[in-house]
């Protein structure tokens, strides 16, 4: 192995789960440095509004090293099975898209990606190219190559199986479509979360199926949200999105257990795994506080997605009230009509709360303060002028009634 | 129930073995008559050069019946499937047939099937008509109908899937494919094999899903062939081909086992079930000899399929031989060149013999004949001439040697 592929094998096992297998990706990687021909790099996204959160940054910071390694990443955007929405019925939440959503959608993935993805090392492409020149003649061939005792493996599907819930018949054709995408693209190496290991197994069945060479298999650990304990999402509400202002971002990471910090040190940063060890060994030994450890990681994250100095003022900011107990000068501002205001609902509305049952309680609990009077009430009368809302511990707004 | 209604079932129902369901046949009988709408019947065919046999009439009799009371049969090729092949790569036999190859065996079938069917009743139709028009999307809508539980309940695909052979997921999309076919046609009846119940089924769920009044199901008998025992199939050897010269035909009726033949009579002739039955008891009580009931047998099927004059003629023929021992003066004629003729080979390329270890096997035993001389040796040598050769007891040939 030569020196160039050592170093490179190193930096893209960094944090990962699987991968498959290990042999391949050097022969792979020789090659490529031998024959000066990239990698092509594949990662599948869904075609639906995306608002990234850290957790998947992960996958991206992965295809970033790639990128960094000389390689080129391939961001397939799965707009075809998109467009077709939920063909069962059953699900309200899976409309179909129109090519117009799906483009619009692509440009909001561009705006964030790329706050990670190096734009002249990415490709971003659409699986319909593909699908919707194929026939059914093609779609019943790729389905000709796979079996279903091998599908129904699938984790998921076995579940379903044996406990009696329905599964379509083309639920089984998706994977497939999925794993034909690496053979349109005749992807080296594909990039996702454990939980796609099976359908990136499948990718490499269906492309020797197709007479090309396996594509090799990389899978990334699912990060913990701010509650420590639950993957990372949307419908957790334990989540930073990497559009969030630097004080929110600031803020949410300053929130997490330090048990997990570790975890997002080595999945989001570039801190070496040598200094990562050196801090925490530093922790345990009760030379360093490990607040100072997570104030450096928010600093980190936060520049990445905002800049240095919007960081360094996301923390003097935070420092100022937590530490000192005083009001924000910055919060996010939400104009309102003067008038009677429902509490539970406007939180709700506005985000601030996950329900109005939530809102209720922190009412009952005396956690809410507008200006610095407790609020006991759930409806509150407002008259033009400024207002500081604070709700829990560490969520601010400013109300602008006029 | 209109007397009409009441008369149309009992033609329906003779010698069916499943009705799905009697009601729901009885109301569309009802409103057809009602509305002078006539019925459309589906039955569908297989691409592949066809080659009927009396097995293959059981069900067309039942389309023919339809006929006759007023309705409309849809024969529908399923060429779309066929013109795929197999898409495995596993089966040589099932090769991708041709636009050209599907109109060539259609025109082969309608000669066939037109000895049974009303060709004024009848509508042949390809279902590449309606699959070649749809999209990807369509497919996977289509599938999206139908759950994996479900089709794996057919028998062949659970025996397959718990004795570890493979299933590939093409395969659970053709069911879907068949059944879509009445949704296409707006099918009120179709008709099958038993061993097609299932996949019948299948049409009428997919029915409901697009809206569709579901199809009545109605399937026949497999036919016992002319070993009384296995389903009367060309792979057997077992089959009396519709196209078969009347000779050929008539003997071959003429040695099915006694006890099938009340089958045949019920499922091949147009005699009423109480003809049948007073037969049946003659031949219990000796008055009558079942060799008379099978010469009539013989002779409906023939006349059916050549001619009165030419099914007496047959009769006979078949007389003469078998009850005088004399040699036939008519038989299949075949053309050779002097010389020496390898016998097994020979017998066996013109289907004489299944294969030519029978031969051997015939000429160890004495018994095959040349101009009544028993043939001893695998080779004989034939100078110009004409020759009788004499196979087994029933099977000639006239050789005409130049």
């Amino acid at each position: 192995m030569t020196k160039e592929v050592k170093e490179a094998l190193k930096v893209i096992k960094r944090g990962i789960v699987d991968l498959v297998s290990e042999e391949e990706l050097i022969k792979k990687l020789e090659r490529s440095y031998k024959e000066k021909r990239p990698l092509k790099i594949k990662a599948g996204f869904d075609p639906t509004a995306p608002d990234l959160h850290l957790g998947h940054t992960v996958l991206l910071r992965k295809l970033r090293q790639f990128q960094d390694l000389g390689h080129e990443v391939y961001f397939l955007i799965g707009d075809f099975t998109g467009m077709i929405g939920d063909p069962t019925g059953r699900s309200e939440t899976r409309p179909a898209l129109t090519k117009e959503q799906v483009l619009e959608n692509a440009k909001t993935y561009k705006e964030q990606v790329f706050k990670i993805l190096d734009p002249s090392k990415t490709k971003v492409i659409f699986n319909s190219e593909w699908f919707s020149r194929m026939s059914i003649e093609d779609v019943i061939k790729l389905c000709a190559k796979y079996t279903v005792a091998r599908i129904l493996e699938r984790e998921d599907f076995k579940k379903r199986l044996e406990s009696g819930l329905p599964i379509s018949i083309h639920e089984l054709i998706y994977p497939l479509f999925q794993a034909y995408d690496s053979v349109a693209l005749e992807a080296d190496v594909e990039l996702g979360g454990t939980d796609q290991l099976f359908n990136l197994l499948i990718g490499r069945d269906i492309q020797k199926e197709y007479g090309q060479e396996p594509q090799v298999i990389i899978t990334l650990p699912l990060l913990e949200g701010l509650d420590g304990v639950q993957k990372m999402s949307k419908s957790f509400g334990n989540y930073v999105g990497i559009m969030e202002p630097p004080f929110e971002m600031y803020g949410k990471i300053m929130s997490i257990p330090d048990h997990i910090m570790w975890k997002y040190y080595l999945l989001l940063t570039s801190f070496s795994e040598e200094e990562i060890n050196e801090m925490k060994e530093k922790v345990e030994k009760q030379e360093l506080h490990p607040k100072e450890v997570k104030k450096k990681l928010a600093r980190y994250i936060v520049s990445q997605f905002h800049s240095q100095e919007l960081a360094l003022k996301a923390e003097e900011e935070f420092e100022r009230i937590f530490s000192k107990k005083e009001l924000p000068t910055e919060a996010p501002t939400i104009k309102i009509k003067a008038g009677k205001l429902w509490l539970p609902g406007f939180l709700r509305e506005q985000g601030l709360v996950k329900s109005g049952s939530e809102a209720r309680r922190l009412i009952s609990q005396k956690a809410i303060d507008l200006n610095k009077n407790t609020v006991t009430e759930e409806e509150i009368e407002l008259s033009p002028g400024e207002y500081f809302l604070k709700i829990g511990k560490k969520r601010f707004v400013k109300l602008v009634v006029t």
